[in-house]
């Protein structure tokens, strides 16, 4: 496979939204990137990222929230979008991503609001007492490839896993033999599986990518995202990313996931949380 | 002056809202919750937050995101809600917040969405790594009287300085001596002043009420809140409330604010997270 690059990839392809009517976007949601037929959330988010910078004057999200009302499924969509504000330096913007179902209805899939600047542009100091996660170098981790014999194939459950190039360190990794550490933690390596380098698009496909940590408390089954907020901070440096994940609290029925990316060169590029429903199963 | 209750308390008659036609909401905002003129963003998220109460099938935020378009002020406001989503256990909202200016012309301040479910009725299973903050007894913390000698009185340029009991952990005042600790960490007890215990509005409040993290960096002025958001885990017993405020990573022009709310039982009732535009000064 020839190395993709921005602009000329399955994830640019697959995210492209076209100009309908003043405000309003096609697009075509596929389903390579789905997780049990439902279209994964970063996935979506990107797409609709691509929407709203289209619609509002600045180009990349700095903080975007979305609502995930019902759940996505391959096949054509509407975003409808709202110019909220328009600053100098930033605007606020806000979409609907919508699907009709079988009998014609349209339904809601996803509510968003954004604030949208041009990351380019952001001045470069940086006081951080942040600290890249520690995470064993890439040829030491493990990607999907390395499932243990006899389980299915991932990517018959999840096509999107065929997408992307994830390698988890083998410290989060014990729930895939049963042995989930209890902590709540995910971490990897992420990169797209066509080598195409990562943009801001593609951060918002990062923080929801990996693994639930609710596995690696040991729990198992669906884990549907409520909310997810993403924080961007600055234009990703070429090359693979490190993602980690934490659960802290799991209480009331619902968990948080608080996703961190870095780039490689050592900035912390994203900050998510989401809110999520705690699987039932134990 | 007697103790207040949940539902009879200056906070409550602050920030009530008249219902004035189905789904739009008038209210007041009072000078008394505001920071050099402008109203503090946790006690607008409080009466918003109400409106949606009212105009949802279920009474609690459990995932509320405010973006702030313009400084809001004292003076008469009107609250516009949509019902994007009702469902059994959880159903969504939209609300936006808005004013006229001097010329009569109607100016947005914030645009809110949130998830709203029954805080009551969720299960009480709880898994968490998370720890209380170490703050010190609440007797050993400092409250606004226990500004240096010379220091211009702070409820002049903020009133809502007398509507709370914030008492801060003497580790992060250092910067109201001029000795920031640089880690950029703000922990107090909070309580409101007439002793009204706390409920899902008051924690709104509470996550956006300790001085800003950036003092505890070196930095001074003023660091507006772009984007805010609440996740609510379970109602607060009754007692005063510890918060912790961290930022990580100041980059870009902005920060971000982790807060955690922690109510008498030791229970994480609140975590929430907002981007803010760092401040000029140095």
């Amino acid at each position: 496979m020839a190395q993709a690059s921005i602009g000329n990839s399955e994830f640019d392809r697959d995210t492209a939204v076209v100009l309908r009517e003043p405000g309003v976007y096609d697009t075509d949601l596929p389903a390579g990137w789905t997780v049990f037929n439902a279209v994964n959330g970063g996935f979506l988010l990107a797409a609709v990222g691509r929407a709203l910078g289209d619609a509002l004057p600045h180009p990349d999200p700095v903080t975007i929230t979305a609502h995930y009302l019902t759940a996505s499924v391959p096949g054509p969509a509407v975003i409808r979008t709202e110019v909220v504000r328009s600053g100098r330096t930033m605007s606020t913007g806000q979409a609907s991503l919508l699907q009709h179902d079988e009998d014609g209805n349209e339904v809601e899939r996803m509510r968003i609001v954004a604030g949208y600047a041009d990351l380019g542009a952001l001045p470069d100091d940086v006081r951080t007492t942040a600290k890249p996660p520690a995470i064993p170098p890439y040829e030491h981790c493990l990607g999907s490839d390395a499932a243990p014999d006899g389980a299915p194939p991932m990517a018959d459950a999840a096509p999107i896993m065929e997408r992307l190039d994830l390698r988890l360190d083998p410290a989060t990794a014990g729930w895939a033999v049963g042995a989930p550490s209890g902590l709540g933690e995910m971490r990897a390596w992420f990169g797209l599986a066509d080598g195409r380098d990562s943009d801001p698009p593609a951060l918002l496909l990062a923080v929801d990518a990996l693994p639930p940590t609710a596995f690696d408390l040991g729990l198992s089954g669906w884990t549907p995202t409520l909310e997810l907020t993403v924080h961007l901070r600055c234009r990703p440096a070429p090359g693979p990313l490190r993602v980690s994940v934490t659960t802290r609290n799991l209480a009331g029925g619902f968990l948080e996931e608080d996703a961190e990316v870095w780039d490689s060169d050592d900035r912390l590029v994203a900050q998510s949380r989401q809110l999520a429903r705690a699987p039932r199963g134990a």
